[in-house]
């Protein structure tokens, strides 16, 4: 049997290494349209940040690796088309340009996803404007900022990649500049709540938020000078586009496969597209959301890592499903954590759900053990059953961790009564008596 | 109707104020022995170690504020008897030696527990030797402490106090002989693996660890000035005990309430004893174990408080269960922190049980961002259905926070393999893409 894998990035190397793991005698092909594999792009923040230098870190294992396992890899090599009725692939070599076709009796497409570039008036000609998505864009932001008069860094999109970037540009002494179009930072992913607190946390930090602002123009003379908006202009020596990503699957627009208006290829449970024999996963692939049982685009490194693993599996002859995203994601933002998993507020408005939320604040441990912070927690629940669909923490220390603790009650469909009277662990330096999670369940009735 | 609780801690005060609340025309009494309800002695060994100096830190709630809310508290009161066939209760006011007998409908038993002293040569006849479980005893410790000669703190007995107690003897700089009879720190509570961790940890940091080790006698001169073992002679300025608790409730040793061969008062999940209309909860009582549905001594102050609310609930009129106890709890041990949920598998082996388990050590998070520490996780689960029973985690960073997210897994019955796929939340300050807890859910098959 021969696998053709496209894509050698979180999913596609995990399902690589797997089915090879499980099943030594298939043919395992991967296509790598860049020039390294199992590139971690989490890390691009902290590398152009200067929190390390060796690149090499973001990479989980080397194409030597790889092969040396049995799996052909070939990096440098575009898939462009796909033809499902025959099983053929047709691929570029980018180092000479050959065209040629590979033929499969399988396929997995983990082709990720791409940086998305707005539409702003000469995005695409001027210097110091880069997005961060690849190892490219680290290398090429690190080497600007090398420059000590890069001084003044504006990021435009307010999500995780923008925020992480503040943190980074924070960590190198720039005056930073974040420019959000929509009204709140991290919109799609925190509760109002918990972003008033984000906001106050980068503002005391002296990040210059705009909100509300759109991005119109750049201005400059080879290099980037000025960014343009809709209110005023900013001075700048850098800018860094983070306004989301699109999948990788424009060389699919001809063919049947189902995808999400988006470009996502919808997959079920076991990592199946709609086409026979046809496998997905990763940043350019849907996920079944556990909560709603929708196909849902949620694009990280976790669900990519677990569902990439999944598919090698069911490649292999298993049989294996996912359980379901719970949306759980998180992110620092200068000195405060902050986490999500299951629906927001918001997103059950949308879908017209019938919940409750509450908010509350408290704090993470005894007043008398030193290292006492602040915590806040915001539940959403099924009004009628009080099971947990939805939990958003935030604060300065151990706000993610308590997180995950709620990620395991949604995933169990627990109620709020459950929690209020879960056996959590309990010492002065940790916690108090009545845990903050343990609060929240009791006031959400 | 007049209801009556013995002692004004934890579970009584709980209870005395959630009673209170649901129905204010109750007539609710409390006879508490000390001068102080609502004491939090978890916050002891901070209190003596310098970590804080103020002992009303340590007060939940004045007597003033619970007799505003209607409460009927009487301090300085023992109860000495209780007659369950007349429904009365013996009482001595120790302000002036007299007794005088009160009537009740119902009935809380809520006298908490007392440190052990064990049998040692001159444990009473000397000074600077002491328990550290009363106000008396913080204050008392921590006037000795305030004498810079006393240098040489000896402490018998590793459990929870005995190893929080080292922490706030090394926070005041002081040389730290730590003497347990068994041979490992904490064998009631980690499994060996975790404590070979944190016996490291103390005797990485300078503390005189004496394990299989038996304290026979002490000497002195008015002052206590060595503790004699079976195998040596210690020098000392200072002995602290820590050999544990025992419940407080050889005031009813003439009576016929169920109880375990130590003394603890067998509840049930409503927090009934075996006699009509006579409710216990706190130290002094048993409570449902969730895992085993034994009924298990775990004096622990996340559950008296949880017990101590259910009985006020039920006082009330309510009829209200406790989920069930999952033993959790943690500790700092210097730097380190350890945390267990479930069963250990010392008592899997001791139950008989059909179990295996699994120890693991990996990092907290990405190799890339600053911060970076080992973790460990021990999971124990069924050997046939792979649902987890028991956790227990240890690290410098979000260890015990991590072993919430077990509990929480334990108490809904998760599989191994549930665990290992559960969509835990990632960032690098705070995690790998495959969590640790992912990672040991999936190495255990």
């Amino acid at each position: 049997m021969r696998v053709i894998i496209i894509g050698g990035v979180a999913a596609g190397m995990s399902a690589a290494a797997k089915l090879k793991r499980l099943k030594p005698e298939t043919e395992v092909v991967v296509y790598e349209k860049t020039d390294i594999v199992s590139f971690g792009a989490c890390g691009l923040p902290y590398f152009v940040g200067g929190f390390f230098d060796d690149e090499k870190n973001m990479i989980a294992r080397s194409p030597e690796k790889f092969r040396e396992s049995g799996i052909e890899l070939f990096t440098n090599h575009e898939v462009l088309e796909v033809d499902f009725d025959k099983k053929i692939v047709k691929i570029k070599d980018l180092e000479n340009s050959k065209e040629f076709t590979d033929s499969y009796d399988k396929l997995m497409i983990a082709t990720g996803a791409s940086a998305i570039i707005p539409h702003i008036e000469n995005v695409n000609n001027l210097e110091n404007v880069h997005t961060l998505k690849s190892m490219y864009d680290g290398t090429k932001i690190k080497e600007i900022l090398s420059n000590e008069k890069i001084n003044k860094v504006s990021i435009i999109g307010a999500g995780f990649i923008g925020l992480e970037t503040v943190e980074a540009m924070k960590n190198l002494g720039k005056e930073v500049t974040l420019i959000q179009m929509g009204d709140r930072v991290l919109q799609e992913v925190f509760d109002k709540e918990i972003t008033d607190l984000l906001e106050e946390e980068l503002r005391s930090n002296g990040v210059e938020l705009h909100l509300n602002t759109t991005v119109t123009k750049l201005l400059g003379d080879k290099k980037v000078k000025k960014v343009v908006t809709d209110k005023e202009e900013i001075d700048t020596d850098l800018v860094i586009i983070a306004t989301g990503v699109r999948p990788n699957t424009r060389f699919l627009q001809n063919t049947n496969i189902k995808m999400l208006k988006n470009g996502a290829i919808i997959v079920d449970e076991y990592g199946k597209t709609s086409v026979d024999c046809v496998y997905s996963a990763g940043d350019c692939a849907t996920v079944k959301n556990k909560i709603t049982g929708e196909d849902s685009y949620i694009p990280l490194a976790t669900t990519a890592n677990k569902l990439g693993r999944i598919v090698g599996e069911n490649l292999a002859g298993e049989n294996n499903s996912y359980q379901g995203s719970l949306s759980s994601s998180c992110i620092k933002v200068i000195n405060m954590e902050s986490a999500r998993v299951g629906l927001s507020e918001e997103e059950c408005i949308r879908k017209n759900m019938n919940y409750k939320a509450k908010f509350i604040s408290d704090m993470n441990q005894t007043n008398y053990y030193p290292g006492r912070e602040k915590i806040y927690v915001k539940l959403i629940y099924n009004k009628e059953t009080k099971v947990i669909i939805g939990g958003q923490v935030c604060g300065y220390k151990d706000a993610v961790q308590r997180a995950n603790v709620l990620a395991c009650a949604i995933f169990n469909q627990m109620t709020t009564e459950q929690l209020g009277m879960l056996d959590l662990c309990y010492a002065p330096p940790f916690a108090r008596t009545w845990d903050v999670l343990n609060v929240a369940g009791n006031v959400c009735k």
